[in-house]
C-alpha cells in the first residue's frame, strides 16, 4: 500500500497499469479533495519517467474522465472502477481513508438508539467500504443485526453506493447507516427507500444524523420543481460527452416525449454540466440526463426548473405526488 | 443572407456544409450571446432534417470547439474560421451584425479630435468586418487618411483582429479604432502598440473611447502579478485540448524552462480554464499557454498569480518592466 496526503491505495494496480508504458502519454486524474496532494501523486510516478500532464478539470467519480485521444494512459486516483466504463486506457486507482475507530460508532448507535437494537445496512463511498465488514463484526458483537450489502449495479466492492446507483439498493433491515461524507449519497438511499430510516455517521463523530425528514423535505421541493416545469413550454435536455453518464439514447427518447406532449425540446450536449452556461439560453426547463447530483444538489442554483429525466416522466405521465421516483443509473 | 436574431450570415455556407449530409449527426454550436436565439438557428436546419444536438458548454471563438469524435459535422455559428484550424468536419458560419450608421462615427472623430485630421486604422471583429471597407471610404470623403488592414495570422478577412492575434497587427497611423464591444480585443491591439492611441467605437454611440491610459494601467497591473509570480515556487501550467488554443509544445517548454530555475512545475490539462476549479489546486501561481484572456481579463479574479507565457518568459529572463510583450498565437 502506497499513500497519498490521508489517503491510502494499492499500489500494484499502478504498477501493473504502467508496466511497459514507459515513454507513453499519461494523463493523471484527481478528485477536488486530492487535487491538492498533486505533488505527492506525481511523486509516485516519477520512477517511471512517464510524460505526465495533470488534467485540471472536473473528476466527480469515475463517471467523469475526459477523452483520451491525446493520451496512452489516464490513471485516475479516487473512484473505484464502475463496471462497464472505460476501457483499456483507464486505470482507476480507489483511494482508501484510514481505518475508523469502531468505538465511535459504537457510541453514536448508542446515543440514537440506547438499549434498542435496529438492524442495521452499512454503507459508504468506496474510501469506506474495506472497512465495512470489520465494522459488522463490531456491531454483532454489540448484539446488533448487521448487513453489508451484496455489490450493486455500477458499484465494485460489498457495501459501496455511488448515488446514481442507490436506486438498486434493496433494504431489508431497520434502518441504514451511510458512513461518509456529503448528502448525496445518502440522500439518494432515503429517496429510493422511504419506508427505512436512513441515517448519515461521518468519521470522528459520536452522533447519528437521519435523513428521514431532511428527504422527506427534498421531495416536496421536488415537486414544487416538477408542478413548475410542467407549466414550462421550451426544454433543453441535457447530455453528456462524459462515457459514464452518457445517456444519449434516453435523452432522444426524452425528446420526443416532450414533443409528443407538445412541448418544444432540443438537445444540449455537454462535457460538463456548468451552473453558469446554462443562463445564456433561452429555455425556460431543463431535463437532467447526467449525473443527478446536479438537479438534486444544485437545485436552488437554477434560475429556472432542472428536473431529473425521471421526474420528466412522473410529470408527463401524471404520477401522483406519493410516488416519488429518484433518477437511477444502470 | 439569412438572420438569426439581429445577425445576418451568408445561408450558401450552411447549404454547402450540409449537401449530402443527410441523416448525419450534427452539433451545432452558439457564441453565449447567440444562445437564446438557438430556436432559430435550430429552425434554418430543420429542411435538412438532421439529427442535431445543440453545444451546451463554451463558444468562446473559432479556437474554442469540442472534440468530435461521436458527431459528423459541427456547424459553428459566429466565428470566422482561422486558417488551420478545425478539419473536414467543422464549419464555421460568420454572423455578422447589421450596416453601422456612418455618420455616428464621423461624429465621434469631430467629438475627440475636431478639425484635427489623424490617420487611422480601422479594424474590428467579424462581426463588422464587412462593413470596414464602406467604413473608410466615408472617412476618406471626410478628409481622414484611413486604413483596413490586410489579413494578419489567425485572421480570416482584412481588418480582423481576434485579441490573441493582436500582435501580429503592424500600425503605422496616427491611432486606431477597434469598432465593437468589450475591452479584450483593443487591449490587445494597445498592448502590442503602446505608442499607438487606440480607440474604441462602440456601435450606436457617437463616442471613441481611448485605451491608451487604460492599457497603461493594465501593464502597471501586469507588472506587480509578475512580480509576485516571481516569488513563487510552485507553478501550474495550463493548457487545453481545445485545438485552436492548444500550445502543448510551447507548455513542454515552459514546464523545462521552470525547472531549470528552480521552480516546481507541473502541466494542467484542460478542455475550459474555469477559475473555480484552479482552487483546489496547491499550485501558487499558474501560467496560462491558451487563450490570453484568462489572465488579462479575469487577473483579478484569481487568488493567486495567473500570467501569460509570454510573462513567464519575461520574468524568467529578467525583462526590464519597459518592455511589456503581449502574448500572441500563432
Amino acid at each position: 500500500m502506497s499513500t497519498i496526503g490521508p489517503y491510502s491505495y494499492d499500489a500494484s494496480i499502478l504498477e501493473k497499469a504502467l508496466e511497459g508504458k514507459k515513454g507513453g502519454k499519461v494523463l493523471v486524474q484527481l478528485p477536488d479533495g486530492v487535487k491538492r496532494f498533486a505533488s505527492e501523486a506525481m511523486y509516485h510516478l516519477e520512477p517511471y519517467l512517464m510524460n505526465v500532464h495533470i488534467w485540471g478539470g472536473t473528476c466527480f467519480g469515475a463517471c467523469d474522465f475526459p477523452n483520451l485521444c491525446e493520451y496512452d494512459l489516464l490513471i485516475q486516483f479516487g473512484h473505484a472502477p464502475i463496471p462497464g466504463v472505460g476501457n483499456e486506457k483507464t486505470v482507476f486507482i480507489p483511494l482508501r481513508r484510514r481505518i475508523i475507530d469502531d468505538s465511535e460508532l459504537v457510541m453514536a448507535l448508542a446515543n440514537t438508539f440506547g438499549d434498542e437494537r435496529p438492524s442495521i445496512t452499512l454503507v459508504s463511498t468506496i474510501e469506506t467500504t474495506h472497512d465495512l465488514d470489520r465494522l459488522a463484526d463490531v456491531l454483532h458483537s454489540h448484539k446488533y443485526q448487521c448487513v453489508v450489502p451484496d455489490v450493486i449495479e455500477r458499484s465494485y466492492e460489498k457495501g459501496q453506493v455511488l448515488g446514481c446507483n442507490a436506486g438498486h439498493l434493496d433494504i431489508k433491515t431497520d434502518i441504514a447507516i451511510f458512513i461518509g461524507d456529503g448528502r448525496f449519497h445518502p440522500l439518494g438511499i432515503a429517496l429510493s427507500n422511504p419506508d427505512i430510516r436512513i441515517f448519515t455517521f461521518k468519521i470522528g463523530n459520536t452522533k447519528l444524523k437521519e435523513l428521514t425528514q431532511d428527504a422527506e423535505r427534498v421531495v416536496r421541493i421536488r415537486w414544487a420543481i416538477m408542478e413548475n416545469a410542467k407549466k414550462c413550454s421550451r426544454f433543453g435536455v441535457i447530455t453528456t460527452m462524459r462515457e459514464g453518464q452518457n445517456r444519449v439514447a434516453q435523452a432522444e427518447e426524452a425528446l420526443l416525449k416532450l414533443r409528443e406532449h407538445g412541448k418544444e425540446a432540443e438537445i444540449l450536449m455537454t462535457e460538463i454540466v456548468d451552473i453558469a452556461s446554462l443562463l445564456d439560453w433561452d429555455f425556460d426547463a431543463y431535463v437532467v440526463t447526467v449525473c443527478p447530483r446536479l438537479a438534486l444538489d444544485d437545485s436552488n442554483r437554477f434560475h429556472v426548473p432542472v428536473i431529473t429525466l425521471q421526474e420528466m416522466h412522473m410529470i408527463l405521465d401524471g404520477a401522483s405526488s406519493s410516488s416519488y421516483t429518484f433518477d437511477t443509473l444502470s
